[in-house]
Formats: structure tokens, sequence, C-alpha cells
């Protein structure tokens, strides 16, 4: 397996991005990887940390897409950056899939319209796995699309179960709508039709209906259906609530010493719980629905968070993500004799 | 100051609303409570309880209003309903604000139907108080309307703005657009024209511009502005890790005899950690916008929960909230020789 990787992402590139190769490679024997960057900045270090040689390959890109650029902007000028060229390597079959930690919403522009979206989808969508008192859950769309339509949400839906099943590993996972209340009548028209159809569809998937913003945390279910502009909200929403109770409780052991001792003898314990949620272990979002893997790491990031942006990436190519979406998309045309966007259209008129 | 209270609304009432009163006549001796619910049991229960009967006044209302029940319905039909007949003493001029834990649609329903709103306020919100790392926010709305226009988020901004000011007591405060990235291009046309007339307008408020989910918990702003929809999926996500990590925190310390050793030394600490998070503590969500002072507590909240609903109306009535929000909306009708709802029309064409 080839992954493409844009050596100049994120905040630390490019060696957080090296250091990064140097996890995934022993989690991963057989994976290589092409690197992309200024060859005469990467070269060097490649040959420097031992071991790499043999697993990387470097392709020169000669700019880079900033992290201020607009997606725009980026999609007409930066044809030769290391992250157009990375995803370029999927398109052109070099790669199985593409990380980047660089600017999201140009790697998302990009990704698109170089890898289009598969049959059956109109739009991708960012996914996310999120820690839940039930273990872990994955929720889209996270913020690739501020507004969606019924359709959207229906193919996210899709996704999504395909995600949980393969990926997660999980056996007839559940679906929720993320919405203001559990009663039929709550939230926007888009969403009641959403949830109509996914409740009459022959789709073989579960749907437990609608959801309100508290049962992410619970886990009530395990693939969470959002547009994406709620679904950014939330997660960034949820990511500083963690950070918060952290240094609340950070705050808590350092006030005194007999807290501090109290710290050093539930130490193990915490380290457990902060290993559970340790914001690296849910680093990288994917985009779901391109002809291509594609997953973006948090600028921010270290090189264990890299690696596992990397892990990521291949779990999908290995689980045969994209097969699956395609297959069952095709599954429902046969059985419906339509395809999920006909299903919204009879349903209006 | 006299209070009506719903005495019949919330999981555990009446119980739970008259002791409540016992702990609020102690914060707040001045203040007097009308009880609306059934009389034969409400009188026997307020002669029961020492000092009650001094501060309370029974109203007989022959019915509950039931969770389950639809706004729509319950406007229709809950007339002689506890949760009416509260609202509509506070209309009669008989109590300053009105406190209930029960079905918060109907409130909201019921609430506007007899209040009616403020002079330049279309539409009422709910508002919620949230720790922050920076001490408390505002936020608004938090599901009284899930879709807002462009005027009703300028509105908000502005009840937010003269909430932070007179019950929050900070001076200046400052306000934010919850959006899904900070740039001027992010998000719907609706949040961008907002904060267009936000920024451009001769309003005496300190605009930042937009925020993002994780803002609320960094307390980057004051005053968090956003659609009743977001907004409540924000509030409950928020909600809902707060306990998932706290419930990891109490497993972590539970799981062997030297965390639980540690937990002993660090439990005063960790104490001032959980009252100052306490979920009670940030009870009471309080309808803005409105002729009267509403506020809706949890319906699962305790006695001491409900005495800080309680409170928060107090607050709302001892600073004269409403009369500053119509002082305001004459300010910029007299600065601008427009109301807002011209700005955002002026705006358009």
């Amino acid at each position: 397996m080839i992954l493409s990787l844009d050596a100049m992402g994120g905040d630390q590139s490019p060696d957080m991005v090296l250091k990064g190769v140097q996890v995934a490679r022993k989690r991963h024997p057989d994976a290589r990887y092409l690197l992309f960057g200024d060859e005469s900045v990467l070269a060097p270090l490649v040959a420097r940390e031992s071991g790499l040689a043999s697993v990387c390959e470097v392709r020169h890109a000669a700019t880079v897409v900033g992290n201020d650029e607009k997606p725009s902007q980026a999609v007409r000028r930066g044809r030769d950056s290391s992250l157009w060229q990375s995803i370029q390597a999927v398109k052109d079959g070099h790669a199985a899939g593409v990380v980047s930690a660089g600017n999201t919403g140009a790697f998302m522009a990009m990704a698109k319209l170089a890898l289009r979206t598969l049959p059956g989808i109109d739009r991708p969508a960012i996914a996310a796995i999120m820690p839940t008192a039930r273990g872990d859950c994955v929720a889209l769309d996270m913020g690739a699309n501020a507004e969606c339509s019924t359709d959207n949400l229906v193919q996210f839906a899709v996704m999504g179960e395909v995600f949980a099943r393969t990926v997660l590993g999980l056996q007839n996972p559940t679906i929720g709508l993320l919405n203001i209340g559990a009663e039929d009548q709550k939230g926007t028209e888009t969403l009641r039709q959403a949830a109509a159809l996914l409740r009459e569809s022959t789709l073989p998937i579960r749907f437990q209906g609608f959801i309100e913003g508290d049962d992410i945390g619970k886990g009530s279910v395990d693939v969470v259906v959002t547009d994406g502009f709620t679904g950014n909200v939330a997660l960034k929403a949820i990511e500083g609530t963690a950070k918060l109770y952290t240094s609340f409780i950070k705050g808590a052991f350092q006030s005194a010493l007999l807290p501090r001792l109290g710290y050093l003898l539930a130490r193990p314990a915490i380290n457990k719980v902060r290993m559970r949620t340790d914001p690296r272990r849910y680093n990288g979002a994917m985009f779901l629905g391109l002809n291509g893997i594609a997953v973006k790491s948090h600028g921010g990031t270290d090189a264990l968070g890299f690696a596992n942006a990397v892990s990521v990436a291949v779990d999908l190519v290995t689980h045969g993500f994209n097969e699956t979406i395609k297959g069952e998309f095709m599954k429902v045309q046969r059985a419906s004799g339509v395809a999920p966007g006909d299903l919204e259209r009879a349903a209006n008129g």
C-alpha cells in the first residue's frame, strides 16, 4: 500500500510529518510513502532519519499552500503545491490515499476537484471519530458543507453506516440525525424530510430517529448525521469543553500539597483517562465520498497525532471503504430502482 | 418583589418547588411567591414546611401541562393550567416574573402569547449562562427559534449585551457570533449579514466578529450569539461532554485502591471544581425579549437548582433588565433614526 503525504502541511512540518512516518512505519510495515514538498529540504531530512529512506520516496513540489489562503485561490494558483501534488498522486493511481495537515478548506476544494465524488454521492463530508460513554462513534458532516439538503443528509447516513461497519468494525451500527428534540415535528423541514426518507427507505440501516447534542457523549448511536455547520460547531464545542474540564481538574490537583499528593497516587488511573480522551487519538478527519481516500490531520498536531491520521488512511484503504460505499449505492439502486436523489424528488412531488 | 411559580412543573414537583422556595427565601428575604397548582395538594404542603406560609400564597390552578404535550395544544387547552396561570399573573401585574420547571415549548409558546415581545424585539430568545476558562458567559438563542433571520441575531446581540452588563455585572462585555471559522466569508449569508450589521451599526456594543465552538469554553467573548438550532445542539453537546468527562474521571478514581486514596486527599479541591461546574449552578434558562421576566428551570433539577432559577428571576427583576432593553432600543432609534429592522432592510436594498 502506497500513501501520499503532504510533507509541508501543518504547523511543525516537515519535521512532524517525517517523525510521524517513523511511528507509522512500525505500525504498518507494508505501507510505503510518497512525500511531497521541497526536495532540497526533504531529501536530507529523510536521509538523516534512520530507516525512513527504505519506506519513503521524495517527490518535489515547489510551493506550499498557506494556512490563510482562500480555497478558491489555492485551487487556481496552487497546482505546483505539495498539497495539490499529493492529491494528484491519488488521482493518477500512484497512491491509495493522501494525508495532509495543511489548510482544510484548500484540501477539501482540491480533493473535490481532482478526485470527484463517488457515484451516488453529491457532496463529500468530513467525518470524525469521537469518544463516548459506550466506545467510539463517527460523526459527519463536520464542516465540509455549511448548508445541506435532504439528499446530502441521507447520503451522509449511508456513508457513516459503512464507515462504522467497515472501519470501526461495528455490526449493525445505529444511526441518529442531530436535532433539537426527539419528537417528529422538531427542527427544520430538511431534517424532518431526511428522517422520513431514512425511516421509509429500503436501505439496510438501523435509523434511530432524531438525537440531541448530549446523545453524542452518551453514545446513544454509532453514527451521528448532521449538516456541516451544526457538526463543526458541535465538534469544536465538545473539544473546547474537554479542554476546559481538563484544565479545571488540573488546576484542582495543583491547588495545594494534599491534592498534589493525591494526584501522584491516582496518576496511573488518570493517565488512562488521558490516553482514552487524547485528542491525538482522534486525529484524522476523513473526507468521505470521494474517488480516493483523503485524511486531514489537525494542523497543530505532533508526530504521534500525524501517525494516527496515517493509520486512519490505512484503515480506510485496508477495509475497502470506497468499494463498499459503491456497492451499497448499487444495492440501493437495484432494490428500489431509484437512486437516493430520486427518492427525495419522489417525496417532494 | 413578588414572583409567580408554576408549582406543578418538573419531575419532582410540587415537593421540589416548595423546598426550592425554602432555599430561595433565605437568599432573598424580601421576595414573595404566588404558587400556582392544585390547592388541595399545595395548601397542606405549605402549611407543613415551617416559614413558607409567611412568604407564599397558593393560587388554585386545576390542571397541569404534560411534558409531552405539544405547545400548540397546551396553548389551546391549557388555560386553567398552573403554567398558564402563573404566566398570566405576570401579565396582570400581580408578579414581576415567573419561574417554571415544566414543558419548555409550552412555556415559551404561552409566554409569547400572554406577555408579547418588547418593543424592538421580533422574537424572544432563550439565554443560558455557561462556565468558561475566564468566568461565566451568556449564550443565546439556546432553542426558542430553530431558524433565525439577520434581524433576530442582531436583536439577540443587543439583549445579550444588556444581560451581560446588568445581570453578570460586566463592563463593556464583548460579543461574538457563532460560526464555523473566523474569516469574513465563512458560514451562511444570514450570519455574514448579521456580522456586517453589527460591525457597522451605531449600537454601543463591542462586537468581536465570528467565533468558533471552542471559543465558548475558552471564554473568548462574554456574549455568544447564535440561532436556536445551533445554540441548542452546542449547549447540549457541552453538557454531554461535561458529564462524559466527569464520569471518566470518577471511573479513574474508583478503579483501584491507590487512586481511591488519592481521591480522598484531593477531594476538597475536586469538590471546588464540582461546585464551579455544578449544572444546578447554571440552572435557569432566561426567556429574553418578553414584556415580563420568565425563567425556565431544568425539569429534572432539585430544590437547590430550582432556587437558583428563582435567583436568576430575582436578578433580572432587580437589575431592571427589561427596562434597560427598552432604553437601549429607544437609544438606537434616536441615534440612527431607524429601528434595527430598518437597518437590515436598508442594507438589503
